[in-house]
């Protein structure tokens, strides 16, 4: 599909608007579900263009009054005044310096706290081995990277539960068609033709840049490092960030040109943009003449299959098919660590459905919820999002369909589940140019994180135009029926050349002109009846002739005839929610990091606040010390844990027990067992560090509950005796 | 890793061998569970050479005696004989001739009822979706395979299970690494240069085909199409099919040109045999410049992670880490259906252990296993392969060591569990030649299916292989530490050249002599130790020099020196189960396979027999008769089942029941609960086809109870009222 394209082209106006409100939801304070002291949490700094602006031109007018004042120091020194009064003016002066400083620390500071968070996740992800950069040994290779253990845990836990809350739920077809596709496939997509970035070559070394990429860093750089700049300046660079993914390859090399912007690495001079496709090609079988690409997304795996599919829902609609799988991109030069890699993870649902009637019969049960919405109407008035009830944004029209509004719905629900803080979540409609001219309407699904607000989940409303594009270049009807109850009368206009007296008129141009005539619309063919009427005869422009013929009374009859049609054949709208896998994960890496003092207080700790749907490891297992009775307790408990499926470790080291807390926290574990008697263990929980005291045989049983949801942690702490322990958290 | 090619040099002679000893462990009869009347299931026809060649003797008799008896009804005639007497001699020679049909069936009939067999698996899982060919509207492509709705259930309920199975039951480390792989990667690990297949082009049409099985498909074809082969041509085409996979380039062709083997489609002459390399490649980035491939095998990703993974587990050994995911293999000419294929997931696992201690603190748990095995003495000797028990192959060394023999028990259970017929599973070792010269042993779990003995896991103890190759080729040092409790002494030869007297007969030549010395081994020192005290001088020939120069006593000090190490540095072994996922399913689709006549008996209904594990769909809510109360029941019913997890269908067409059972059973759905009452409700198991009735609230839990392995079926039976309906089965 070629609404990656669209929205690779869209991203920066997006971007841009999205600063403007990034503000409301995002000073929201991110409170933690138990009112932990947070040491280090997320806030954005307050850089909404308008606390931007004011800023900007607080710092003009300091800058004016560093200056007269300096003025006025060298003209006190200049005319000998007394030092009293000169050190008077010196040291207004500084102040002044010092008001002037503060300023631009809080112009550049807000990307510096955002950078520092963003170090303190990934340094502890990449630690932890939730994730490596692929091939490290080798150096690696810019947007690959491997998923560690713990990394891999959450990632098939957020399957999991994807499987769960949609295939399941929903009785989706869910597919698994090969990442390797012939280009026939692709074409047909129009991937082959369209699915490129522009690229600029450094002019001596040939290295490769993404035209945008540079000019966006550019403007960029120049806002948040040239202080200098007036307001006329900063209007026309943020104006071309906005307007930045509509330049044409001639637009942005003029750019490029005029602002005089180089190679980064070597300064050398650039090429022209061209188009570079991003489909990593390769060849299918030994021949060499089969072209074949490594697929963009899965969605045409589940188009092609649309016949089987339909015939396998035994020929009903709607229903919906599901996929999970890789796909790739071959980034021009990938940045954004986990965000814009080569190969990710995608889970593609297309839920095809009759385009007369998109009712959907769950949409009662998501109606009432109500969560951040940025419809087009808001991001064009400059506006933020707002909490909207979904039942509103649907009936009002600003939502087009109730499957859409289903789908939105449950997109929600799904995020918001694994872990995703609804306040930094929004459902941002597509503007009108971000849009395909054949989708009917489309949202995404936009987390915050320091990166800004990013696309996680696409949510659209693509008509028929992916079924109808196979079936033209496959030639098999991929369509659906739907039969009548009784066979419907149909009235359709028939035009019918009387063919003697064509052949008489026209002779050797007969059939061309027999062919225009029959391929006339309704409209036209109901005006020549008219006029044939009233005159008796028209001119009648054939372009395979090149001329313009005499039409008369006699050569044509043109009248509306009455069949019955026992079915009537349509192809089917598809309706398309397309998750980003690896993007959700790190959002949700972002959204659960937060850092709290050690009891000590000399150091900062990392917790990962998962749910215990998408932890990795939902239980360890410690003896609090090094003992061989503990030990055994502990083994125990480990068998009867794999027993219930539940996924845990043993550590038996001889560290201590806070220090043991610590690593379990840092890996976002929700439960601890610390067996420190036979008979009894206690269970601590991660966030809270609360702790309570339950007997050994019970040990694994009230996990698997409370881990598996069948049980809330408040139930547990209700139920069993409290345990408080100094050294708990030494 | 190499073995692949390995395996793929070797295939044929495991399969020529393989067909000697199929008679013994496939003629067991495959009893079914609950003793159903099975109409169609799979024996292998007693293809044993023996039989066949037994066979080929009585054709020859036959022959010889229809020829005689034609000559003597000839005669007869031509001595104007009587006609009863003719007539008798015509009817004597016609009952030869079907006596020799008779031969000729059999002995072609092997072959045929495989297939027959095979085409109504293969029918049934088209149809019903399990698989479908990728890209089919367009056509399709050779090798690549979807696996529809319930294909791709079966699939996600193998690796959630194999997830339980190993990573979750042993604590393993799972990564999760793309699949784009840049080149310097696989020229370490040998892919690059050594992973070929022979191709053979037509020579007028350039159209590829695999050399060696265009001569496998002339031998086999003779050898069961040409029935009146001498046994001197019947050997040498066994023999060539068992040697095929050693046979050369230059070998190859010389074959192809000897039987005149041409084209198949064609009749063209082939080109000589020349190596292709079956990775699909691609380029990593814009510049053209980075060459890259699609990885043909999971493991490369965890050998360059060993470092980290180490660190992770706390720089203890043993541990295993594995991964799940898609490999590609870019074939040259696809067949076999599912089980050679260009594109499939394999799960793997790599067990890094210590070369000095493969022992296994779980192998105790497995064991007493008893299974079929056929060790290399075996299968040299002619012989079968026989059920061994686990403990007594460990302890006679035929497997190497505890860790391989541990994780073949653990592979036995898995497939088994599975639903894999024990009857059609061995572990057959790889005789010397097949296997690579680092291996230090290798099992493959071969399933049995209509194509033969297929490879569907590799257990391969690799040595320290791959990590070396990585160590090489990267420059990090991919090794384990045994800290010693106290450090060691260990006494190690120091060569040490007096530089003054070196310099004094050497001059400019110095540096290479040192050099050389310095490079000796360990033997050739102390030799010219021993030849220095005793002769006082010696001869050495220093290679970058080209030539032999003198050395004296006084040039150089050999002596053994004392040090004391603090620890041991050492590459660790690596032990590895390697599964292809794709083959497992396609043999356990075969395995579960069978027909039963329809009640009335005009029709045979297809069942597939899958444990509930594997099972795509658990249970199917019908209601009996179309009404509206009961259709509540079943939503109710289904609602329960969702909440539970389990995965189901509701069938609400107003088909009869019988025909919606038996759609059912063709889905190898296990149980069926039908509504005919608002109260209770029936539940069918799928194979018995017995029946009980369970009230309305309480079948979701039943359902859920028996699907997953809490309660067994006889359990249920011997709780609930049974349920007999006359119209059950019609």
């Amino acid at each position: 599909m070629l609404r990656h394209l669209v929205r690779v082209r869209v991203r920066a106006i997006a971007i841009a608007i999205a600063t403007s409100s990034a503000s409301s939801s995002s000073s929201s304070k991110i409170s933690s579900p138990l009112s932990i002291p947070l040491a280090f949490t997320f806030r954005f700094a307050s850089s909404s263009s308008m606390a931007d602006d004011s800023l900007r031109k607080s710092l003009a007018d300091k800058l004016a009054a560093v200056e007269a004042q300096g003025n006025a120091v060298r003209a006190l020194k200049a005319s000998g005044a007394a030092k009293p009064q000169i050190d008077a003016a010196i040291e207004a002066l500084n102040a002044l310096k010092l008001e002037k400083a503060s300023i631009e620390k809080s112009l550049l500071g807000g990307s510096d706290t955002r950078e520092a968070f963003r170090q303190a996740v990934v340094n502890t992800l990449e630690r932890r081995l939730f994730y490596i950069p692929s091939f490290k040994i080798y150096r690696g290779v810019a947007g690959l990277f491997d998923y560690g253990p713990p990394g891999c845990a959450v990632k098939s836990n957020v399957l999991g539960f994807w499987r769960q809350h949609f295939v399941l739920e929903e009785n989706m077809l869910e597919v698994d068609c090969p990442c390797v596709t012939p280009e026939v496939v692709l074409k047909a997509s129009g991937h082959v033709d369209k699915f490129t970035d522009l690229m600029v070559k450094d002019a001596a070394t040939g290295t490769c840049y993404r035209a945008d990429h540079l000019l966006k860093d550019f403007c960029n750089d120049r806002l948040s490092r040239d202080l200098s700049l007036d307001s006329a300046k900063v209007a026309e660079l943020k104006h071309l960030l906005a307007t930045l993914d509509d330049l044409s390859a001639e637009e942005l090399g003029a750019k490029i040109r005029d602002y005089g912007i180089v190679a980064p690495d070597t300064k050398n001079p650039l090429s022209e943009p061209y188009p570079f496709n991003l489909m990593f090609q390769t060849s299918i079988g030994p021949s060499g003449l089969s072209p074949g690409f490594m697929r963009p997304e899965t969605a045409q795996g589940i188009f092609v299959n649309f016949k089987d599919l339909y015939y396998y829902n035994g020929n009903k609609l709607p229903f919906a098919a599901a996929q999970i799988g890789q796909a790739f991109r071959n980034e021009i030069s990938p940045r954004q660590g986990l965000l814009r890699v080569r190969e990710f993870t995608l889970a593609e649902i297309e839920h095809f459905v009759d385009p007369q009637d998109k009712s959907h019969p769950k949409y009662p049960e998501v109606a009432d919820l109500e969560f951040l919405m940025f419809p087009r109407e808001e991001q064009m008035a400059g506006q933020s999002a707002k909490r909207i009830p979904l039942r509103d944004a649907v009936s009002k029209g600003v939502v087009n369909n109730e499957t859409l509004g289903y789908f939105i719905g449950r997109v929600y629900l799904f995020l918001t589940r694994l872990g995703i803080d609804k306040d930094r979540l929004r459902f941002r409609q597509h503007l009108a140019n971000e849009m395909a001219h054949y989708a009917a309407d489309c949202w995404d699904a936009e987390i915050e994180c320091s990166y800004g607000w990013i696309e996680c989940v696409g949510i659209a409303d693509r008509s028929a135009y992916d079924l109808r594009a196979h079936s033209d270049k496959s030639g098999v009807p991929l369509v659906a029926h739907e039969k009548f109850s009784e066979p419907k009368e149909v009235e359709s206009l028939v035009i019918t050349p009387v063919k003697k007296e064509m052949g008489l008129a026209f002779k050797g141009n007969q059939r061309m002109v027999v062919e225009a005539l029959e391929a006339m619309s309704e409209k036209e063919a109901l005006d020549m009846k008219a006029v044939l009427e009233s005159k008796g005869e028209v001119e009648f422009l054939v372009c395979t002739l090149g001329k313009t013929v005499t039409i008369k009374k006699n050569m044509v009859t043109i009248q509306k005839e009455k069949k019955k049609e026992h079915q009537r054949v349509f192809t089917p709208s598809v309706i398309e929610p397309s998750f980003g896998i690896g993007r959700i994960i790190y959002c949700l890496f972002e959204h659960t990091f937060y850092t709290r003092p050690s009891k000590a207080g000399d150091e900062q700790l990392n917790v990962f606040r998962f749910p215990s749907l998408v932890a990795p490891i939902k239980c360890t297992v410690f003896p609090l010390v090094q003992n061989q009775k503990y030990e055994e307790v502990a083994k125990l408990i480990s068998k009867s844990l794999t027993a219930a499926g539940i996924s845990h470790k043993i550590d038996t080291t001889g560290t201590s027990i806070g220090k043991r807390y610590a690593r379990t926290d840092e890996l976002g574990v929700p439960f601890a067992v610390t067996v420190d008697s036979t008979s009894s263990v206690t269970i601590r929980e991660r966030d809270s560090k609360d702790q309570v005291r339950v007997d050994v045989e019970k040990a694994a049983i009230v996990i698997k509950e409370v881990s598996e949801g069948q049980r809330t942690w408040e139930d547990v702490w209700a139920t069993f005796p409290h345990h408080s322990s100094t050294s708990a958290d030494d």
